[in-house]
């Protein structure tokens, strides 16, 4: 009890040192800590994130989106990872929103009045956004792998990640507008700073049609186009590994100020990117890198400390 | 009757009692309330907003400055309304602002000293804005359909719609620097949000050069590109019919939050969308659509209300 | 000398009124006031930057980021100038940071403690953003043509510019993640709001992979392809030649209201023309340049006064 | 008769012709064409608006919400009008919104289900915002002299005006909290930054008491406190004829970028003043003034044109 | 166990329920779930917060950090407080930071490089400035009463508190200059938002001197001044009971908007604050205010729901 | 000599070298460097700026405004310099502009056709803007002494002071709207975020009327008055000398600070606050002085690194 006490004074959320003490015993293969995300760490440096309930089309329910928070905040502060796949296990990436299970938070919200139950709804849509803000909140780039479809919250979800990668046999479809209402966690607000054509963007979120991997190609949602799944793991993981393979310190300080630039003005990004990199230059990093590209060796020769 | 038609001049907005009057009486057809716009009801919940001059290939005079904010004021508040399309008559949807008409205003406007003078070409700048920003403050989307030519003031008009289409044969033309001025009313503001390419957008508006259809497609401005100017009001009416088949608040929730999010950061998007959702969420749409849903219809089948 | 030369050290603005009388007397050819650039007037109002050290690759040394600030300062200031074009001498557009020459810089900055180093760290990287933000003030439109590689400052240069042109050849590598930093002078600040692919741009960002000139035209970093630096050259004049054509009252009112309005709401920028154009309006050139039109004269038969 | 009656409810904006028409044949003494706003002319250049339904304890109805728009659109286009004095018929400044007479809309807003109702009422609370923005809008300055008590929307009003005044006898009270609701017609947005003390402002918004004069002066609130109504309009009278002395060029563009500045950075502000003023600077106002200045004349000695 | 892992789906930090079943069992007198902090209820729907370290003059240990952010999270989701006084036991109200307890975090912060001892104190800012914020994010008002010396961290703390008020003896002192730093945690960003003088916050930020109670006042920074402890206590209490009388839709409500407006524009704060109300108008509390207020009832005589 | 008179009209920072040349040769006394400014150093790392054309009221002639350029950029590098005291020589602070000699720049500014004097006099409203932006931008605090008159453009100066200390018989009166034009470099931007005021700073701008030194202490523009200017500026050096003895690190970071916080929502300024700290904490300056104050010593007794 009173080891308990004190591992609770340093660390308030309580599934964190359980889930670490779970790693501690079992550290190949996935960890059974989470119910919907399985979580893996293929290679050196790259955890990977798998939405896993093949059997309900990697649906997100309830248990999802508290997970979700879980699993990047610890991410954010494991010094062992560098960089994020995220992907679904099963025929597809995911079908969105679990309705069943979510439909009593949703549809029927509790409180005595109309200001009371929109009290609760806004406190809850407000818990569903940080369901995905954490993805932008996690220093580590995180790159999307998605194959078949990603509908409603996926399409939430990706556009939430740094990098977006998918299969020709994937689409994407905004469906929020399909049930009656306008969506809410993520997808209206990065939509448009993530692809180049805002009439695009206005006629996917006004009339729900699926958009298919070409499509999504050419208007920049996704880099790149893989011919099947595997293909598509490995030129994640093959991506992934150059990302993981440079300084830690460079390459999270580049997602932080990607994010903060989208953000502000050319002006104000500029002024906190030299407030960031007054310390962030003084990294040992920079020497390393700079003797190694001398010696003509790559970034994956060199052994950076852990951030 | 003259002194009537000087109180016209003077204030605007005398003409939506008369119009609306005149529309109680002939609810069939295209109204004449306007002189240089042609509205009409193609399809149910759908409006056609037709610029009508094409004796004069659709410039804007005078009248059209005036005649737009009255019309998409009316739309705003018009409940039967769920979608515009917007089109122009005659061979080319517009020549741009009509020199012959407006010069006054512009080329000789009123003042005893330069400041004065500044002050009225302000109130009449800001005025002229105003005739664009309608489009985007009406919460009901804009789909402008384009062929041939779409000049000066036209792209100021198609920035401020949410989609859009046009013609294989039409072409774009930022104008103005070719007249001696930078576009002051919406172009320069808007155009850089609604397609990708910066380098693109500069030249465009630096060089008056004409860009063309496939140009316009292949760098996000239009969305779709038809061969004719019948096919693309197929077109468009087919695409007005899928997003007034959906739920009015989804629908122009979502076309509200997307204009909100194209001028805020990511959290203040969402802060925002949240306090919106919080009483729009508790919408019968959503129990209809999800039901809808479950039962195999599509939208189309499913009766919302009236907003 | 030696006591001239280090107060030329301490303050790079000394260069100008130097500059200026040497002018006065070349008034033909490039000047030699700079190590780093060389300039010429190729063309009526037309000047030609051109980075000029290619036995170096055009590598960005100490005396390059001062003398960038006094050339885009003097350009500025210069009525003569309307439209700058922007090139690299020999093989490639340029290397990137002259490592070499700047390491005491940026690897050994002094300081007497962590703060002090830092302070001065973020004093230098200041300094360096304004090395390109100069050509951001500078309200002449600055068209870039890129023939090679363009490496890290080089990527930080050209998205600084309003126009990007490039040859077949050309490459762009954001290198600075190579070097274990996160890119500070601009690249990650401009580059999202210069090309529409979010994914793009953040996979470029953290592997430093090369992109290649179709790709740059395809995702709206270059407005086009040529096949080789001559031609290139040739369409830069060409493109040059139509902006200073037009009324610099125009043209130079359209680049500051678009970098405006890059940075602001559309609401803001709306309110910020209307001030601007409420006594730019009142230019003779709108005059000339409509009578020109009636004329059926293009703007280059327009005389229009300097700016 | 009956027919033009509700036409004029529907819209508003047919009063001003009206209005004008009425005005032109009595031009002497206040007008009747507001039912709740008594409009003069005490003094050359100054309008005195009064808000007066004294019967009602200038109780703000459902008519007031539109004459305020009415009238301060027109005094913003009024140039014989070069500053404005705002004051209460009867005993009291205004007991606030008449709740007998807005209950319908507020307390029952018409709508179908919930998302409609809200959409409805956020049509109307907009709406109410506007009535307070106009005074804002218009960029003659408003002096408020506020007598007895200042109740809830009282409070909105005057903290839309320029410079406020008040009796001994004066008391301001923020009584939204007391009938249930948060603010949401401007008190709120704009009493923080008006006043000082976030505390105090904190506390009379959370606990709706009263506070007196003294008080109200030492906050900052008001700029000057008289022993009685009848001083108090002589001393508005004085102050309102220092400004309306001044060139309106000066004063205007003084109050606009004023309220301008207060909502953006000191950087943003003074880009817009410059902006602003390399017009404005250009008035004959400043040599009139500077040689009045040059022979001892007060600015009440110079004749200014209009604006 | 099973019952423990169903309690965890639920609420991911298990503090909560721990601290809920210990009040549970001992409903009155302060609870002991917090080291650093003690609560109590000491009147209907007002919890009473206890700064609780009088023997190290209430200095904020390694605890206090953490524990204040759940307790500020708890009484967020307590639906049974309607507001909060903050107080400190013992002889003053705080001392600061403790710098004994803090120094390793502070001081000698862990990284390999200078890179990484920066990004672990940059992280551990941000979870110190969390520490206050939880208490402008917890929609219930603050009220924090001072008595005796409030110094360092004890201004971040009462900056970020809705209302302020003292004992005639209290005094307070920005003193991070005075050891090296700059505050980092509040007082820079909230104070020049909560007084008004801009030459009195730098000065005190600059020199750190004390500032005394009657200067506390005259300035705005607290509302008011009680002779002693006790009866400042009794005020506080009077005062909160006020605001907890008051319908909570409508006190949570305003505290959340007066944050609002207070980092946005007026009229950003103002569209807010309309999307805001436009559910929150339709709770029955108005009805009920509207009601007592005609019976001449006060606010403590009506019964709110919960919120 | 004509000739290098007339290049340094052209550019202001040839003054540099001169200067520190100068400077260099006569290190104590006052340097005769600058015409209108003279400086000297009365105490270890204080330096005086003082107005000094006693002979003309310290108007601010033309030479005032590149001089202030110059002599705040070489503060601001000048490491032997941690705090600076601004005051005005003989009768008065300063009677403002010095419109003999600045008329042919305001009153007759060049250009062809009106927009080309206006973009002259845009460029010319900015470059006196800088002159006391630099205050604010020079990183060491400086504390305003006004004794007298401060009139017009001393207004403006002393708002982007950092502390303001006034004499008995001190007055400030915002002058512009006297002759004719809306204060332009820094009145209207600063003022409402110094005093607490709407009101005040309203009335003050659009009136023209004087505040004596009593109402400027009340509505906080001043900190503090002195009987006379010799306690004063007794009282100035010792406020500066307790500044001067803290940290560099800790005075300037928290000015930075503060002007940024002014400019941002405070979510922002926490997050720019961790950034910096995140390396200024890594100073020496944090143990000294925490050494320092166990050991009772004042921080006059430690000493810190320059900056």
């Amino acid at each position: 009890m009173t080891f308990i006490r004190s591992t609770f004074k340093k660390n308030r959320s309580l599934w964190l040192p359980a889930l670490n003490y779970i790693r501690a015993m079992s550290s190949e293969g996935p960890t059974s800590a989470f119910s919907t995300l399985s979580i893996s760490r293929p290679s050196n440096a790259i955890t990977h994130v798998e939405l896993n309930r093949p059997e309900k089309r990697n649906a997100m329910n309830r248990a999802f989106w508290s997970e979700m928070v879980d699993c990047f905040t610890e991410i954010a502060g494991d010094s062992e990872c560098r960089v994020v796949i995220f992907s679904g296990a099963g025929k597809i990436f995911t079908a969105g929103i679990d309705l069943m299970d979510m439909a009593s938070d949703v549809l029927q919200p509790e409180g005595d009045d109309t200001a009371r139950t929109s009290w609760n709804l806004r406190r809850i849509i407000t818990k569903y956004q940080e369901t995905f803000s954490v993805i932008e909140k996690c220093p580590k780039p995180v790159v999307a792998a998605v194959h078949g479809a990603c509908v409603g919250g996926g399409v939430d979800l990706i556009t939430a990640c740094d990098i977006r990668l998918c299969t020709q046999d994937a689409w994407f479809q905004i469906k929020e507008v399909d049930i009656g209402l306008a969506a809410d966690v993520g997808t209206l607000q990065r939509l448009p700073k993530v692809i180049g054509s805002g009439s695009l963007v206005n006629e996917l979120a006004l009339t729900a049609r699926k958009m298919y991997s070409d499509e999504a190609k050419s208007c920049g949602l996704v880099s790149r186009v893989f011919p099947d799944k595997e293909s598509m793991m490995d030129g994640a993981l093959e991506l992934a590994g150059e990302i993981a393979a440079r300084s830690p310190v460079a390459v999270q300080g580049t997602k932080m100020n990607l994010i903060y630039s989208r953000d502000h003005s050319v002006a104000e990004g500029l002024d906190y990117m030299a407030t960031w990199n007054m310390s962030m230059l003084q990294t040992q990093d920079v020497m390393k890198s700079a003797q190694a590209a001398m010696e003509k060796k790559t970034p994956k020769e060199v052994a950076f400390s852990k951030l």
